[in-house]
């Protein structure tokens, strides 16, 4: 195999650099149908899991390393880019003050839940008007551990594509399965197969722990400072409440959706 | 009891309005000693924890509030200030484009580990190095959930009274003891008195679930890229497991110390 081609990049006003820096924001992502992700071990998993970058942005004068060589031969095997520029642009392209030396751009993936195969896992996470990019890749990453399929988003969420949600997922968003629908769209869907609904509710709700799970489980979480509305709690199949010892009335919803996701799975595995 | 007094302030360059936006910076919150809250839900929840701000600043022509009322009453019962302020310059204080309708400026608590009183909790959270305010802040929140009487702050970690820390934990900084300390100064006073340290590692563990869990007991997360150094794992009374069905070989700090303190209070409750 030949030698992958790289291009050099001094400028902040390079073309290919302003592009870069436009994919943090979300428009300009939808447009170009494409995401940024950072990290070494980040873009290995994603390698390993048959992702390759259109693009690859490395920081010039980084030590060789055979995880890079190994991205760059994977960039150059499907025709792809391959960037080197100073760590100061990475940084201003990743928006991060302690930049990691590699960064790529990856088409974005089919998000319809047509795509979905329910049969594939025993646990899906399902987020609804998740406003927080860091929530999001969080659900993500506890989506990967509790072997998911994935995580369907419901309504007005975060952009799953956002650095931030990409860098909270740990690599999560190249394992996990993401489809985006309407609350409208994915009830029918669900409906269409098999599939238990279940959230953590107030209302009508069994205790979380030994209730009766089963498999294809939906764990559904709510928005951060709304939670559910009230007719999605009542399409539920089960509705489970966690102790709630103190003042507050509810948990950060990644941890709410990671503590009960681990009692489905311990409830499906035994 | 007389009406209390409000001051009004209209400039971005009054000197309150310097020293309110100055808290947003570690150092001066230190040398202050204070830090700031924001929200009616959060204020309300301090005062009825027994805090009261020594300084409150409300938006000016917000609507008539009894909770709003009852903060101003408890604000000048203790001799404190209540400012009245332009929204855009309370936006500038917190930092928050959309900001709430009234803030506070608290006295900074007590934290060090001697007024930590262990008896009268039967889960404690533990935190190494964590450097994410929100993580911190979700994890106080958490702690709030289990019935755990706080968080101790081992080594280097960010800051609890940061806005961002105080907005995480949805008011649980009022209710959770906050005790900070460096691992040399904690583990003797662990070792003081009844006490077992536990945490998540992959070094001769065992299953979390149905793990000998013993109260009091100190659930501890690691720095959340390093994880926790090995001495610290090898120090504790109790190594767990939790599945990990993915590539993935760690799950978010906050994460983890959720899902593993709702097994410790399944345990211990039972």
């Amino acid at each position: 195999m030949p030698a992958p081609i790289r291009r050099e990049i001094t400028g902040f006003s390079n073309p290919t650099v302003k592009y870069l820096r436009s994919l943090r924001d979300k428009k300009h992502r939808k447009r170009e149908r494409v995401f940024l992700a950072e990290g070494l071990r980040l873009l290995t998993d994603a390698r390993e899991c048959g992702h390759v970058p259109q693009m690859l942005v490395m920081a010039a004068g980084r030590d060789p390393h055979p995880l890079v060589d190994a991205l760059e031969q994977a960039v150059a095997s499907v025709g792809g880019e391959i960037i080197v520029t100073r760590p100061d642009i990475l940084s201003k392209i990743t928006g991060k003050d302690n930049p990691q030396s590699v960064a790529g751009v990856f088409a974005e993936f089919d998000t319809s839940l047509a795509a979905l195969d329910r049969s594939k896992a025993t646990i899906w996470l399902v987020a609804q008007a998740l406003r927080d990019p860091g929530n999001l890749g969080t659900m993500l990453r506890t989506g990967d551990a509790v072997g998911a399929g994935g995580l369907i988003l419901l309504d007005d969420c975060a952009d799953p594509f956002s650095v931030e949600a990409v860098r909270a997922s740990m690599g999560a968003v190249f394992t996990q399965r993401i489809a985006r629908a309407t609350w409208q769209e994915f009830l029918p869907w669900l409906r269409g197969g098999d599939g238990q609904l279940v959230a953590a509710s107030l209302r009508e709700a069994v205790p979380y722990r030994g209730a009766p799970y089963a498999a294809p489980c939906f764990v559904m979480v709510g928005n951060e400072s709304q939670g559910l509305p009230e007719d999605y709690e009542l399409a539920c199949d089960l509705r489970v409440t966690m102790p709630m010892k103190g003042r507050a009335d509810s948990l950060n919803a990644a941890v709410a959706a990671a503590v009960l996701a681990y009692e489905v799975l311990a409830a499906l595995d035994s």
